[in-house]
């Protein structure tokens, strides 16, 4: 039917198990009724004018238009020079930072059972600068770059997150004892915004001291804020402790558009076989829900999902079971309240 | 007694708890009869002509002269600009790789049971090459240098490591899928190591996911080689795996000598009161041995502080024992065979 409520939301929706995946998204969001409209893209890369290959124009515009997102896993372009599509899309459209809610699912079984930590990494600086040179032979350097207005920017998010979220503290992970300005001035900006959020509790952590901690007693930790490849390693670290990236939601957030991923490959051995598990693409689009204010939709759907792995009846078999793609995700539609 | 071959090795104590942990494994010492004589040194920093702080000279003399010493925890300087003595010592003797060994220890219970990894890692550059700038206000870079030489040391060190010690293994660490020069320089030595090695097997791993696949199944992993950096976040992590920092030992091997450490910290609130765990000094000291070629002192110490950890009657507090450093340092002697 129609509503004027009803907004578009682009899919792309990957190679490999992508489409199956997204296809799975779209048949649950169907069954919960989820009011938006989705826009399909191609983001193969295509060869521009000055030669270099890029995002099709046509996926730019609609995710500009539409400014919401959900992406399946892209692969990344065979041949030198070829950056990767993710890092190309989160500098298109400047999606400054990645959050990366880890928690352990009841009933599936990990070595951890009390992990509930949000990561959220700055995702357009630090040593994903893209700055480096040979100075003399045999002789790199790296730029790690830090920018106040990024480290500002994120740092804001974060704390914003955690009062949005109810969450009680934020903690800043960093090694500006190595780093004294690059990281001194990220953690700077950390303190300042922690002053303008006097709800929400503040910590400072060394980053080898929070992946000791981590391993040992994850409940220490709630949401924590870092530079780019912090980022990276610690929210890989968490998903590994709930079970993987077969699990865990990422979402890309940017001054003017978001964007939800699965982070976990394309998995080119199972493809086009029904035996992919959308969960991970599905709870990204649940924290896409949820940053569309539809909260209800959101819920319900992830409700049914976490019901449908804790009831174990229809696993997929990353998760030691033996469901299809499409018995999993019938399973949850029809437990969608 | 007197013999010809006794070696002269340089002890640091350190601080807060060192005293006493350094005690601890000199009786251990005493009681397996290793042939060799303490030269305890003081590390306190001095201001020198320059009016700057460094390591007194005595220090440095005894390292030079002796090419080896075992060293407790030091305290960090308060202050700005000091930098941690620990850097200044790797520095000063270019210990170029950091060696941690973790294992999973008989009787103490961890999630994990069948850790048994080393971590390898370039002590020397990278992130901690110290050269960071303000550009212009509010933008700070810091570099990251990578050198050739640097690089294929370490890397060879990593192979021959693997080779005399038996080990199946090595996994070189990267993300040169971002920091395609740097990271590139470096795995482009590893492979080249690699060649060189053929009896050990050689893997290439992105960063994050050996964080992610370490805490799920640590199993996969035997030796691995990596930059300054991500040597210090998974070397940390690994020690959580098995227990943390007081349980796993450490070794700097330079190209003039080599220093082994407990890398855990002071703790001054427990310090002078016979309630630490020497297990981290103890089992650098046993690393040490191996080093010297000294491998029967060095195995008949492991066996018994191994065997006093499984027994479980006299662990330390931090063990979840009640004994004091005192009683778990004399019934490892009385274990020595
Ligand atoms: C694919 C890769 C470039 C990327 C990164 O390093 O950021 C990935 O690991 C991620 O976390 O999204
Ligand atoms: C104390 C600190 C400077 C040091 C480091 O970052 O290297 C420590 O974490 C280590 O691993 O030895």
């Amino acid at each position: 039917g129609f509503s004027s409520s009803v907004r578009k939301v682009t899919l792309i929706p990957g190679d490999g198990i992508g489409p199956e995946i997204s296809a799975a998204v779209q048949k649950i969001f169907e069954a919960a009724s989820v009011p938006i409209e989705w826009e399909p893209v191609d983001v193969t890369p295509v060869r521009q004018a000055d030669g270099k290959f890029g995002i099709p124009q046509a996926a730019i515009d609609s995710v500009n238009r539409n400014k919401i997102g959900l992406k399946g896993p892209l692969m990344t372009p065979v041949g030198k020079g070829h950056r990767s599509l993710n890092l190309a899309l989160r500098k298109e459209f400047n999606l400054y930072a990645n959050v990366r809610p880890c928690r352990s699912l009841p009933g599936y079984k990990t070595l951890y059972d009390d992990v509930n930590v949000v990561t959220i990494r700055e995702n357009t600086e630090g040593e994903y600068s893209g700055i480096e040179h040979e100075i003399v032979d045999g002789v790199v350097q790296s730029i790690k770059l830090i920018t106040e207005e990024a480290s500002r920017r994120v740092a804001e998010f974060a704390f914003q997150y955690a009062k949005d979220n109810k969450r009680s503290k934020v903690t800043v992970v960093h090694k500006a004892n190595i780093m004294r300005m690059s990281d001194g001035l990220f953690l700077r900006c950390c303190r300042e915004m922690a002053e303008k959020y006097p709800e929400v509790k503040f910590e400072e952590r060394y980053l080898d001291t929070v992946c000791l901690n981590m391993v040992q007693d994850p409940g220490k930790y709630d949401v924590l804020v870092m530079p780019n490849l912090y980022g990276d390693i610690l929210s890989d670290m968490c998903a590994g402790l709930v079970g993987g990236l077969g699990l865990t939601p990422s979402g890309n957030i940017g001054l003017n558009g978001a964007l939800f991923e699965s982070v976990h490959g394309t998995a080119p051995d199972i493809a086009g076989k029904d035996l992919a598990n959308p969960t991970a693409l599905l709870l990204s689009a649940v924290m896409m829900l949820k940053h569309m204010e539809l909260n209800d939709q959101a819920d319900r759907i992830q409700d049914a999902c976490f019901e449908v792995i804790k009831e174990g009846k229809y696993l997929t078999g990353d998760l030691g079971g033996k469901a299809k793609c499409s018995e999993f995700t019938q399973e949850i539609c029809s437990k969608i309240k």
